[in-house]
């Protein structure tokens, strides 16, 4: 059994600098939806699309901003960025276990030349390699394997199962969750007559402070320099990035994305789910990336690019697919249209003037 | 050495319930398709365009309909759905090691509170944590982890390496491959000036009956509420399923689909590979998406669905790729021209008449 | 702290048979591109448009072309295909922990008839189960699950956490990174009235020699006979093979590319990022396919192949998607257009002649 978190609504209001509306000592167990949440839960309304939940809405209090709280009449905490005021609370309804500070499972293989700060936590069967360097607060997961020479900066979590290569450096508080890898040898080959030669992966990756890494999300070492990722940056799962990329400050991707190698992306971009990078191009700043796009140039102006076709009922997809490849010829037969048309005018004209 | 399992084609015949025209003592040691299988090994006519390698198979017997087996001579066993008894067959062929029931490798670290039914069985160097639950015929595979309050229901199977997260609700005779992650924590931010702010992800995931989830294949925990995934429902490997997704019984989706946060897919769905969902919408049941359709919109009609355009010679696409950026400019000129035209016919209709 | 490997310019320009130019006593500690390198390190120019750096680095010395060489006054190692000789010497400053012949970790936990080579290293929590085989010079990470008569050849190496399932041949000095799944259950089910009864995955893997497997990269076992993967084939990270799909010797595909079911790939081929391909097709030798494209029919000519669209500004993408579903539309109109001006010209011309 877990103990259940419980605050009271004056609590909340005071942790977030919010104005209370209503009863300060009513206790709040949990977060929920608008349309899900009841009488012990505090919601949250954000989007517009929701404000229609809202009037029904059991919650026992709704975070709210002060235009929207005139139209409710239930307990509620006033806040410019309900949002944010959730992401913030959202912490402490957090059921993850937490690691206890300066416990080392008996059974961690830990190099007699790693240095592990005394507060922080190794899980049962971690293996830490010689050089590696864990900051104080670092809590390290069960089987994770933290390669010879790795740097983890302070207050990190590493889920179970995370392996981390040699010569990786970690920022402080980064979050990599189970399956990651970070450092695998880079995709280098030189093709001899047809043979491939591999290209040894000397540099290795670099990521900042602040950053997060989703669950099977991998990211090659460098060829020779680092590959770079930089503060603040949050990859979701199973993102591909390649040698030698860059990731500039914030930029957030959704899952499925795949960078090649050499890439350099600018801060504060959003890619979205499934986009795919060619190698060697760069992205400017705020730049947003829409699903599954195929981006094969560089951009240089801020703003959305969009690549694929809509989704059709297969059967329209499949005359919309045919006329495609009949595109060039629909093309060449227009111009002809558009010539023999103006002959066509010309010569009533001609013969009107006749 | 492993001991090769074999059966009487009478005993086979049996356990089908099929039909048998041959030898009823006839040993079958494997199975294979129709133009690989020698003399002791069961073939099967399945899908009509393998009827050509009917008449040359050397295989020692062959599933068939009633009406295929008109046109055989050799050992046969008749069964209405061929298909489905080789599916039943495989399993007596199946070389996969069979976990010993009640067996738990001294290196298992198991939570003294952690409740595992006496006739599960845990691999090498898998860890419980406190308050997970694991029933009755469980086999827990070398390398796993499995989270704290974490329940698995009776008769699944873990390979090895695979992570569930804490508060993870698994139903029975479910199986789970290897690398894959149920729990992690989904992709929730809130921008704040620029820098992204973490939103816990405190909901679970919640795992039907008889549902099979593919390597490296990553489920993430919801926000709020769990991500949900139906009875029955099969996931091939690389799948990616965001935050409070919910996922209808008996759906199906092959490798590499991606679906974004809080979207619903109806019962008895294909998704075919590389198919992308975006967040918030929903799909009916009965839907079938050609692979790496990108899906931007809920679906309401079953049936099938696709996007995307057909492969080219790169030198053709690039120009398909060249028009379909003037497409815009083309239909106005179209729009353009039929308008002209008209005129001129007008005023060919009006000379006629002058 | 990690000895810094050192070599003189005459050593390197032994070791590649290379013409030297300038002082054979230099020493080399690292390898870096022309505008990164320092005094100490060794450059090359393969790449025709970096040609403009090599005036201005700093590099130590540089692998150059003869022909380039003529342009260049540093010191320089003159060879006929620099990027194949940095290749080559990119092994000699790689700074992975090189594993020990012959050690075993005590943790390891291997069945008492597996065999393990005198010369062969096993990691920290490796399983290896019964019967399987490891030949001379193998160096198997920690976390590594190797399963029962899984055979892997000389000279490989598994980095950290790779599941090997059951029956899987590997060759000789095949490499795979973390996280890596070979030989998983492949996604096989018979429909039987709307529910997918499973077929069991009797088949193995089988990879050939030479090959490199990357992070996460997941190759399932075949359902009947053997998956295949060729000699030389080299895997980025995040790719999808599935069951019974055969791949030819030395084809090389980039990340996240996904190959359905008894899809047989021939020899010689490239699949940049992204590439997705149905099952039960065939692709020729010396086909590249780029990036994201699907791949929905066989390819029986050598040559580049394409599908998707051009990424554009969304507000331009989105006027094209609307246009791409109004072009059958489109067509049909054009064609009318030009029958209704053959008509109108046709009128004209018998006006004309009347």
């Amino acid at each position: 059994m877990m103990a259940v978190p419980a605050f009271t609504l004056g609590q909340l209001a005071e942790r977030l600098g919010a104005t209370l509306h209503g009863a300060a000592d009513k206790m709040i167990t949990g977060l929920a939806t608008l349309h899900e949440a009841g009488p012990d839960q505090l919601s949250f309304l954000a989007n517009p699309q929701y404000r229609k939940y809202l009037a029904a809405t059991r919650a026992g209090a709704v975070l709210l901003t002060p235009t929207d709280a005139q139209s409710y009449s239930g307990d509620a905490l006033l806040i410019a960025n309900p949002y944010l005021a959730y992401a913030q609370l959202s912490h402490l309804f957090d059921p993850k276990p937490q690691a206890i500070a300066g416990l080392v499972h008996p059974t961690a293989v830990i190099a007699a030349d790693a240095v592990v700060d005394a507060s922080a936590s190794v899980g049962a069967y971690a293996v830490i390699e010689s050089g590696a360097q864990i900051a104080a607060g670092v809590a390290i997961g069960a089987h994770c394997f933290v390669g010879a020479r790795t740097v983890i900066g302070e207050g990190g979590w590493l889920a179970p199962r995370v392996t981390l290569y040699h010569d990786v450096r970690i920022g402080k508080r980064v979050v990599i969750q189970s399956g990651a890898v970070i450092g695998g040898e880079g995709f280098g080959f030189a093709n001899e007559k047809g043979v491939w030669q591999k290209i040894a992966q000397i540099g290795g990756v670099s990521i900042g402070d602040d950053v997060e890494i989703g669950s099977n999300t991998t990211i090659d070492r460098g060829a020779l320099a680092d590959t770079l990722i930089g503060n603040g940056v949050k990859l979701d799962n199973q993102i591909m990035i390649a040698h030698n990329v860059q990731v500039g400050d914030h930029t957030a991707m959704a899952a499925c994305v795949g960078i090649s190698g050499s890439t350099k992306i600018g801060k504060h971009c959003m890619l979205a789910g499934g986009v795919g990078l060619v190698g060697h191009i760069e992205i400017c700043d705020g730049v947003f990336i829409t699903g599954m796009t195929m981006v094969t140039r560089s951009i240089t102006e801020p703003g959305a690019y969009s690549s694929g076709t809509a989704m059709q009922p297969a059967a329209e997809w499949k005359k919309s697919v045919a006329r495609i490849r009949q595109l060039d010829d629909m093309a060449r037969r227009l111009q002809q249209l558009e010539k023999r048309l103006a002959a066509v005018t010309a010569a009533g004209d001609a013969a009107s003037d006749a």
